[in-house]
């Protein structure tokens, strides 16, 4: 089984405007993605953001939970924080996960759109129970990730589809599919 | 195909002591269930909070969306809103729900715990697909429904599990989850 890792960007990202813009940090994508990951398995989830105040502002949040009164109040959230890793951008996610893991990960880029050379769940979910090498899910914030960094991607995954054409899931959401999608109890 | 509802309740919900309480409305759980309920085909979406001035608040923030500076800043977004109706309870929802559908809907209770006489997905989503009634799935917030509540339900949904232990997601994580599981494209 393959280790899991996951990153969310916030440079190099699209606008509704399609102009590549660095979006905010919000809290909430923290904690959700976190408690989502820890769900799963995930070995760590990257957050990545430019903006130095920012990652500091992240990292005094986080210590909240981690060793002030947010530790003892919920453990069940100090436990998912537990996985957060700040970072600077892709590269020094990549960096970092080497490091660790000894290995460079298969970069597995998600996208609410559709287009050529995607991967389905069904073939990730399979890739992802025979392999050995890391996989980082590189998810992205704002209108999504840009096709400078879908072009370094080793898997396209297929967009999340329900019944309808509505394809305007939050992050948060998308995440949570994804990865039941990929780790689910089957 | 049975028309499929959402209700997110806040009282009574439990706190993480067990006691009986009333939860606080969070604007990201309507934006999120919102968005995750016009993805998968949903008929409507029920926020149901007690106290008339967080109801006023809630939709003085869709009010933006509808017909303010959102409408036309995110069309997406007023389109996800759209299917938002403010309730005062579990009871004031099923009144309106009849009124609308002209059936009283069967009751699907949500849990991140498990227990007996659980439903599987695979089971309600074949359920789902052969029923003409409306479906009613209702989700909790703090630390879930009450035994006042689950009591009530025609179908207790099993809870979602990853291949961890740890079951701990946020709200709008296992709504998009169990949507995806019942609903989502295979």
């Amino acid at each position: 089984m393959a280790d899991l890792y996951l990153v969310l960007l916030h440079h190099p990202v699209l606008d509704k405007n399609g102009q590549i813009v660095t979006s905010a940090l919000t809290n909430m994508d923290i904690h959700d993605i976190a408690r989502t990951a820890r769900t799963y398995g995930v070995r760590q989830f990257y957050v990545a953001h430019p903006v130095k105040a920012l990652r500091v502002l992240a990292a005094k949040i986080m210590e909240h939970w981690d060793t002030g009164y947010g530790s003892t109040y919920n453990v069940t959230r100090k436990d998912a924080l537990s996985l957060v890793r700040l970072e600077h951008d892709l590269d020094s996610t990549l960096l970092t996960l080497e490091r660790e893991s000894g290995m460079r990960p298969r970069l597995v880029i998600t996208s609410a759109r559709g287009g050529p050379n995607r991967t389905t769940f069904g073939a990730l979910r399979e890739q992802l129970a025979s392999s050995d090498e890391p996989h980082l899910l590189v998810f992205g914030t704002g209108w999504g990730l840009t096709a400078e960094i879908t072009e370094r991607a080793d898997v396209i995954l297929e967009p999340v589809c329900g019944p309808t054409d509505y394809n305007h899931l939050s992050v948060r959401s998308a995440a949570a599919v994804i990865l039941d999608r990929l780790c689910g109890a089957r």
